[in-house]
């Protein structure tokens, strides 16, 4: 089968074997979106050697589960050892021994097939369009902030980014009812969230508000975002950091002891929440798609969601 | 009246006018203790100019409030506005235009006369003496990381620093039952720590236990601190800033992202429950008294409490 790899940082279209793990299911990939972090992998962010993707739509073709066999899936990315604490307490998003989905010692999505334990697979209602359920994972992501940060109506919330995830953060946010300003630096993509009635502004504009937030999302994955946010964050506000940016970063320790900021990271959320926003239609997945390629033109697609002003490029194999 | 101050990074011994503003409490201070923050203050942090101190303990000489004449008391350090929406909500710890005693705007404890207003007053119970009722703040500031952070005996708690924020720390967090640890370098403060039943180790032989703690609480200052304690929680464990140290800190926070640490900061705590605490002789507050000298010779005293191995230091005027 053809599958999309990075093998030491270099990135490849190759043809694989079909993975045949008979303890897990055999999933075929209808549809996969490249994240992010499928781009710092391949710049060899997590030292991850073999196919990458996690976001994905697909049917499944083998499982020992009858029920699953020829349903539409997508699938919760950490697969757990199962036998630990933390998988028997129900979350294996913190196993220790967990694999991940195209990041961590399992191959992943961008591929003809992958497989996943049974348990992670989740049956996608039959009207979410094959291109809106590839952004489960990615909306479960931002959703994963409200298992994190208690928002409410009553609080003000700034989101910093105008990518893929700080749109999908600010639309998640906004729902809650709370009074959502992002942030970002480019026009088109503030708009799209405009379109929801969420207010935007530049970082320039948006720095003016000192202290006026209860809470603040950092999406950028940029050290200035990070700054930015400590600046807007009232005392005792909370900085939810949502970007998995590499390297380290510079932190003024005494501000967060002063005004006793919180510092919460977040990184995936549930499924379920984000599969019945979906059904719902309450969010706006469509307007973040930029591009399709079938997944023979993977490495082109690569480079295309690279690009500035690009958002999600899904491809299709 | 004879005062410490600070002028431009410049400490001195001064005669100084009593102070009169009529609309606040005059104490007349028993005894005061050097806190690291004087010493910070000393060489510049926070810009401040005027007398400093902000631990005492003093008897009231003039008050609005009669009932507060000849009471001996201990002072709530950060005067708000009373004004704004933290003020109303009776946390002035935050208020914007808040001054400080002996740290933002407003001269402080190591002199012979301080004043607050009355509302930050807190008489002292007659069993506990004044060499105890000193730590009354930094005890508070100790017991605010229960402000911040539910400790129970189901925790593993770390506390990094066996300075004496530290060892007050290590003291109000094992009182929860929580199975805790004191990480320090140095033998005899300690000691302090295992003569209360809690666990003591050196950072080297500490490194080892990575992840294995639920909560740990920085108080040691020092950025070397702050790594040990980002690798000793475990995922979803909680960082405690607790120390106001200087500079930028490198962070690497991916780490915080992937393992969705929360990184928490506390400063000053309510003074209703250290003082419940002395009363108690819940905490050993005696053997963190190193040394007392009459205010006239303060500067010799800052320099003694600058000193490694020296604990509290106190000022009698």
């Amino acid at each position: 089968m053809l599958a999309l790899q990075v093998d030491k940082k270099r990135l490849a279209l190759r043809e694989i074997n079909k993975p045949d793990n008979s303890d897990e299911a055999l999933v075929r990939v209808l549809l996969s979106g490249i994240c992010n972090t499928d781009l710092e992998i391949a710049r060899g962010y997590a030292g991850f050697n073999g196919t990458i993707g996690h976001e994905f739509v697909g049917v499944v073709e083998e499982s020992t589960n009858a029920d699953l066999i020829g349903r539409r899936v997508v699938g919760e990315i950490n697969a757990g050892c199962g036998q630990c604490e933390l998988c028997r307490r129900g979350d294996s998003r913190h196993c220790p021994s967990r694999t991940v989905l195209g990041i961590v010692a399992r191959d992943g999505a961008h591929a003809e097939f992958l497989q996943l334990p049974e348990v992670n697979l989740l049956p996608v209602p039959e009207t979410i369009a094959d291109e809106h359920a590839t952004f489960t994972e990615p909306l479960a992501a931002a959703c994963g902030i409200l298992e994190r940060v208690s928002i409410t109506k009553d609080d003000r919330v700034a989101v910093i980014g105008d990518g893929k995830l700080g749109l999908l953060c600010a639309q998640v946010v906004a729902l809650t009812g709370a009074e959502t300003l992002l942030i970002g630096k480019h026009d088109p993509k503030l708009r799209i969230a405009a379109r929801r009635g969420i207010e935007t502004s530049t970082p320039k504009y948006a720095s003016k508000r000192v202290r006026e937030f209860d809470v603040v999302v950092e999406a950028s994955g940029s050290a200035s975002g990070f700054d930015l946010a400590l600046s807007l964050l009232r005392p005792k506000g909370t900085l939810v950091l949502k970007s998995t940016f590499h390297g380290a970063t510079e932190i003024e320790a005494a501000r967060i002891v002063v005004d006793e900021i919180s510092i919460i990271g977040s990184r995936c959320g549930r499924f379920a929440p984000a599969i019945d926003l979906l059904k719902r239609n309450a969010i706006d997945v469509d307007s973040l798609i930029s591009e399709e390629y079938p997944l023979a033109r993977a490495v082109h697609a690569m480079k295309r969601a690279r690009t500035k002003g690009v958002l999600k490029v899904l491809l299709r194999p």
